[in-house]
């Protein structure tokens, strides 16, 4: 299905934070896209002299989830490669706190290794063979190389941090690795909610969806902000709007990333249509969608504990239910609280007016893609 | 069998350095006993207070692996826990270069998080579904929650660490993590050794595995004693060469391991007799007895190769040859080795002489074990 996701079309009303993900030359999408391009150019040299460091197997296998090289190890295009929004976050921020981006670097690629390190173990806990349209890490090399070669990137990512020189080692190492606490409590919460029911005392309330997602989404990105602000010698305060803004992003990130998994075009996510729900995925577009106990709410719940599989015709009516029920607009307006926060954390203290610019057009960007 | 190892045979001619392993009391045994009982207590409030801080699943499952509680998180017999040698390296560190035990305790909890992260991850990557007796946290919990709380670990041990009070924050991060890098390293090296040949050009060669041995097992004591040492406030010379002092235990240690794993009493080691040789496992002993290119290393290579299990009378004649190829005494030769290097480091510098002399007895101990 080609229709784009509810939040992109609904928020596309809000030219001002960066339009539709349209990424034709002069729109904001291709700003956007020139904005990550930018981050990645100059992060890169340190990413790959960090990955250099590793030991050559672990080495091949983070350059493999990074879509460096094949499996295998011979190079690839990079064109499909991953956004890098991580990265972009932390060079904006020391940018927009009045430092260059280079300050930032250290910090970008430690969030870059961190989030690389989350993906891998991911990967094997949820039993999900397929990142990126290419085979999983533990699909290519086997489980126990890519238990080895995320603990690699972990290590790498504070060992990064560690060494960057300045006055601030202390604060950022204690960012990353209170950051890495949660990550680890998100994942934790996350693979729980799949053996809780879908409805009664013990379902996962939306709620506690939105916890889970500020603790496994929405932490790393603050950490990137707030990593790229210490970096750049930004007082306490500011460091925390960012930190904060960064947060806001990542848990409207995610619902966007609800939102495309039910809702998405195949051909641009790469996933099957309705995959989160044929996967019988506990996401927000549901459980908001169960919560509100209307009439069709029933019906769903049936679809969803039904031994038949949740395919063809019948993921097509869940998707029509989970709609009826109001979970998606419920998602989209969830999207959009968090985009507004983040805004208005971004507002909140004085930045550099370039920089800041970059950063609101990069939010809009990510809230109304449909890649 | 019940024959003690070489290494304590033949060391228990250095009484100064603790002597047989013997734990009656008045005897240099008891004396390392009481020496890690008193650290273990220092200790145990913090690191009980740290995995108190995980998710209520993933600080299950540690308290498992400390051997805390049964898997389910039902209390169990506390007499049953292991050592906690790297924990009470680093609080006689810090009382030896004049500070009280206490100034380590965040280095020496950090140090045993670590250490039961790499117990748990190298479990899965090796797939060894027993440890100290018990399931490995992998088979009691699963695959991909082990993964999850081997990270929950390591990122704890670093949030430990960077929220420690003192000006050394930095410098014991970056001890730290240079230890996580060097742990992954060692560790991808000693999975590689698995299906690298017996013989030949790609043989692994004994060098090689004092090499993986020092990056997989020295490297974490040498931690433990640096950031005694550190935390402690002693001079960069001293913590040099406590560190130094700790890696050669670690390398010693594993020697004593390696002895262990083949000629170790079943009784003592909870292991079947030859338990290494029965699993092909590339050890020191092994690897030396080849190297040797004796008349019996063309025997020993065929009942290394057969297809046929190792087992039985055929693992007695491997252990055999692996003697009469000089495997065992070059074995115990590198132990001593090691021995009288970390003596000769602790030596180099001036330390208190109650916590230097608690040290060398520890040291002694730990080369002499049986257990």
């Amino acid at each position: 299905m080609s229709s784009p996701t509810t939040a992109r079309a609904d928020d596309s009303s809000a030219p001002a934070a960066g339009g539709p993900s349209d990424t034709a030359p002069g729109t904001p999408g291709a700003d956007a896209g020139r904005t990550l391009a930018r981050c990645r150019a100059l992060v890169r040299p340190s990413l790959s002299a960090a990955i250099g460091r590793l030991h050559p197997w672990t080495g091949e296998m983070a350059a493999f989830s990074f879509g460096w090289c094949e499996a295998g190890g011979a190079p690839r295009d990079p064109s499909s490669e991953g956004k890098g929004v991580r990265q972009a976050l932390a060079v904006l921020c020391a940018e927009a706190v009045g430092a260059p981006g280079e300050s930032a670097v250290a910090g970008a690629v430690a969030v870059e290794l961190v989030h690389a390190f989350s993906l891998m173990h991911d990967d094997i806990m949820d039993g999900d063979g397929t990142r990126r349209r290419r085979a999983a890490v533990w699909k290519a090399y086997g489980t126990g190389p890519a238990v080895l070669a995320g603990d690699a990137l972990l290590a790498l990512a504070v060992q990064t941090l560690a060494e960057a020189p300045g006055p601030r080692t202390g604060a950022v190492v204690g960012r990353l690795s209170e950051t890495l606490g949660e990550l680890v409590r998100g994942q934790a919460e996350d693979l729980l909610f799949e053996s809780r029911p879908w409805t009664g005392a013990e379902a996962v309330r939306p709620e506690e969806y939105r916890s889970m997602a500020e603790l496994k989404t929405g932490t790393l990105l603050g950490c990137a902000a707030a990593l790229g602000a210490l970096l750049g010698g930004a007082p306490a305060r500011t460091v925390t709007a960012l930190d904060l803004a960064g947060r806001h992003l990542g848990v409207g990130f995610q619902a966007v990333d609800d939102l495309l998994g039910i809702w998405g075009d195949p051909e641009v996510t790469g996933k099957p249509v309705y995959s989160d729900l044929r996967q019988h995925k506990k996401t927000y577009p549901v459980l908001a969608a169960l919560a509100a106990d209307t009439v069709h709410a029933g019906d769903l719940l049936a679809l969803l504990t039904s031994s038949r599989p949740l395919d063809g015709e019948r993921a097509k009516r869940a998707a029509g239910l989970v709609e009826a029920c109001g979970g998606r607009s419920a998602t989209v307006a969830e999207a959009r609280r968090h985009l507004d926060a983040a805004r208005t954390c971004l507002r909140s203290v004085p930045l550099a007016p370039g920089a800041a610019r970059e950063m609101e057009g990069l939010l809009g960007f990510l809230l109304h893609r449909t890649v």
